[in-house]
């Protein structure tokens, strides 16, 4: 469970409410069904249209990896890579696909088992890279549902609000009901507002970074797979991937850079 | 037909005009033709003025496309690669000039017949890569169109407003007209926020992910038939392409990952 | 005369002014000179601001471009390029100086003069491809006048808005001038927003389209004449040179793709 | 301490505070509590969804970095590596390690140590660029948090300032009340202005600042390194990192290019 | 001096002017000290925290290239170029030693030192060429401070305003004094929106261009002076350098294209 997100978004919520009981209002003004289908359904919707079904739907597993997403720990799976090494080194290749089954990594096991089966190099590299590339895509993919939801609850939130307008204007005849009726129609674009900014932005983004860590974690598998297949100095190895972390996070690295 | 940009479409009319039934407004206060007008006629007029008139009139084309879209089937089109490559490794590339007739893909057609002619290897990648250019820019013309029309939209919803408001400001004679005009000048900035929000912008989002698909199909096709010309191994040729399918959509693969 | 821009110029017009008809107005509520000067003297003067003078001045070559452009006949211009490569293959590549004069395309005569002259391949190349760079260059300096004076005049119409709203609020004595002045202030936006959705970036977004179709022609003509000159089959540099055209306007090709 | 920074910060609230005092308005009628809260509560909880917790914590080391950052002088950097070439030149790359311990940059130690290694230079340079990549990631992502608020502060000083009017919209009893509540609604949404183009994104702007100057650094040491071990002359290294410095800050170059 | 740059600021000064005497308002409405305190020194400040003092203090000399910026003349460039091109393929490259005091060019004559020197082509090049880059970044780092100023200026312009607004609802009990109050506090977004799109914003875009004008000039040195070394004929330069220029500004070529 990722706490920023779930602390975050309780904070916020706690941030909105107490602000609007010190102010002395009462929650009933800031409740209105119309309103709340018109951002959230005009949200999603269009979203919708913007999109195959198929990816669309993909929006709950997206937002479930948002909250659930367990970060791969690089530097176990430094160490990891780094023994594969000592071990194909020592006992070569073919001694990995006994190891095979203690590795979870399964973007691992499928490079492991291509060099033990004697694919070739660039074969090796070639597939894995497709492959980081077809998991780069697919995360976009993802994203951009959640952006497009977060762009759109703001322009429903608008839309709302002017409707609101147009119906009060029409109908100014009671004085007293201007007031809560324009309160009313700007209730849509506050909506907009906190959904946009509270939850589908910040998810977006949250969801980009996440991305961006596992594709890191990729390319540190790829590597090390290419240097445990060209039999490279397992110690070498464990210098280049160890780039990829920060130094005070970095496992055995004997002399470290502090540059960042 | 694609059922989620039909749906969408037809959800988010539904969405607006419940919440104008619950608020109790009539559609009348809705509907203003010289506002449609403005807002439609402005926006197409101007994106007249930015295209040559064949990519305007392209326009009803891509409308088409974006909701009778049938996406390649990736995996049956690896399928189909596949068993091309076994036949080429059995019998030899000629043997595929007797298969040409059951592809079904023009662009692997194209490929297929370049390899049975013998055309030199670097010669077949240049056509087919700059075939593949070629498609990424129509793509990107087309969908230049529907962005444009998006764009424009809303700005003619605001000269409209504007204009309502000018003409408003200048016959403040009668105070209860005012109300009713400035609904009326408004109804154009609503218009244009709509037909932008639900309409173009979301249809052009959703091209931009078909075609991306579609270029990905190209994509498939050009290493299938690089590797099925240089005789690779048809179990390697398919290993590489499941690489674009996700995981759970792959056919065959014994391996899989699941890292995405 | 690219009819799509003057149609649409025409069409827009006359959609803003029967909208203003419709709604019983006098055209005259929309006229006010010193809002014209406030909008098109302070656009084109920060548009004046942010170029050499040189370039500034070359807005009204690049205007005439938009309207009179006559986009490069790209079939035609394969057809010619498949013809020289026909008659070098034949008679040498000496025999195309006879051929020099049908040529229009002065980036093809220049191309063909050096083959004929005997320069290395890679100097042609060379030549020819930095001129595509600069010519590219040169497209952009010249939408970039246009794109800025279309995000100058909502500016300025902005500017002047505030300008008449600051005079407006400081005489407030009369009541009955308030709402026309109000009018008056508005008008500058309403110009600034017609003035850069209907003409300046509609003109920059078509020029930009302009612009990639000549580098596109260009492209094509510095692949074939490598191809004359390395000798390549005219039906191969026929059948390269085709995917640059949309398929149903290609001219000979027997297979063709409709991937697109 | 970065002159710049404080100055600039201590001078933006002079400038505010005095605006006021001549205004002749009190204090007072800025400072709200509850509006203080949502701003700040609002773009950090916000922020604190859109990110890892471990990033978000990482705002305290970010934000000092903009005020106590001390660039590497850069041009002792480059004297530095010329007297390492130097030694290098004359006693062989092994008397470069008895001068490590007078290296401060941590980087330069790392790339010195493993040319004294004997490591091949395609491996230092690789170990090198991975590692200044991964520093320019950990940079990027330090970066998008202070981003990220400034983003934000904004967003909730509207949706405070929507809160505010909807509050006052619902309650307009008392016509005396209605200014300084309107007048409370606004402030949220002048602090969200303050806080975003005061603080924040200057921050992130000086921050994206020092971080393109920390990988200048890094890239004279990897190429000042590269050609210590390729035994380049020394002079000819300083030539080459000195055009890194601009002209009048270069030590020694006896020629000099003012062309910038 | 520039003239463009000088006519569009007077003309535009003239423009805004004139409209405000033919709308009849005195120019006193449009003077506000505190206004014009907030929007500069706001903007300032805000520059002044987003980068280092010495970048922020080069605001004064990146000035004065918008206005006194002298371009390099490129077809009088191109034929000291050819000259010097003649010069070494008769007399040999040392014979340039002697022609070095007439350049003016700092660029070039490091370039021709170098080649004197019998420094290797791919060290010039390099040189040249991490030159080039490091005026690039300088470049840069100079536009984005004008870029920062221009950003700025309307935010603190809405920020004034916001002030101007708080200050006057908290007093409404005079109705007198409401208009003129609105009308000050409008005065800051006048000011912002007219430094920052009469002054920063076109300078920024004007001092983009210089810089992109004198990294060609710098390209075509450096792709002369490797002509020159290598040899090459005098008469290929020169038609390589030429297609920088446009075709009516060509001096000797004796084809021209004039496809742009």
């Amino acid at each position: 469970m990722d706490q920023a997100s779930v602390i975050g978004l309780i904070g916020g919520m706690i941030v909105l409410v107490v602000s609007v009981l010190i102010a002395g209002a009462s929650f009933g003004a800031f409740i209105d069904y119309p309103s709340l289908m018109v951002v959230f359904g005009g949200a999603f919707c269009a979203t919708l249209v913007s999109f195959p079904l198929r990816n669309f739907l993909g929006i709950g597993s997206v937002t479930k990896k948002v909250f659930f997403n367990r970060p791969e720990n690089v530097t176990e799976l430094i160490q990891t890579i780094v023994e594969l090494a000592q071990v194909a080194r020592r006992d070569g290749l073919l001694a990995l696909e006994a190891k095979q089954e203690e590795i979870k990594n399964p973007f691992m096991v499928l490079g492991i088992q291509m060099a033990v089966d004697g694919t070739r190099p660039e074969v090796i590299e070639d597939v894995l890279r497709t492959e980081l590339e077809a998991v780069a895509t697919r995360h976009r993919d993802g994203k951009a549902v959640l952006d497009q939801v977060g762009r759109m609850a703001p322009a429903f939130g608008m839309i709302g609000t002017l409707m609101g307008l147009i119906i009060m204007l029409g109908n100014l005849d009671d004085p007293d009901a201007i007031g809560p009726s324009m309160a009313v129609a700007l209730i849509t674009t506050l909506y907009g507002a906190i959904v946009s900014n509270m939850v589908f932005i910040p998810w977006a983004d949250k969801l980009g970074f996440i991305n961006r860590q596992e594709l890191i974690a990729m390319e540190i598998v790829i590597r090390g797979i290419m240097g445990i297949q060209s039999g490279d100095n397992p110690r070498v190895i464990e210098q280049k991937l160890n780039t990829f972390v920060p130094p005070k996070y970095r496992a055995t690295g004997k002399k470290e850079s502090e540059a960042a």
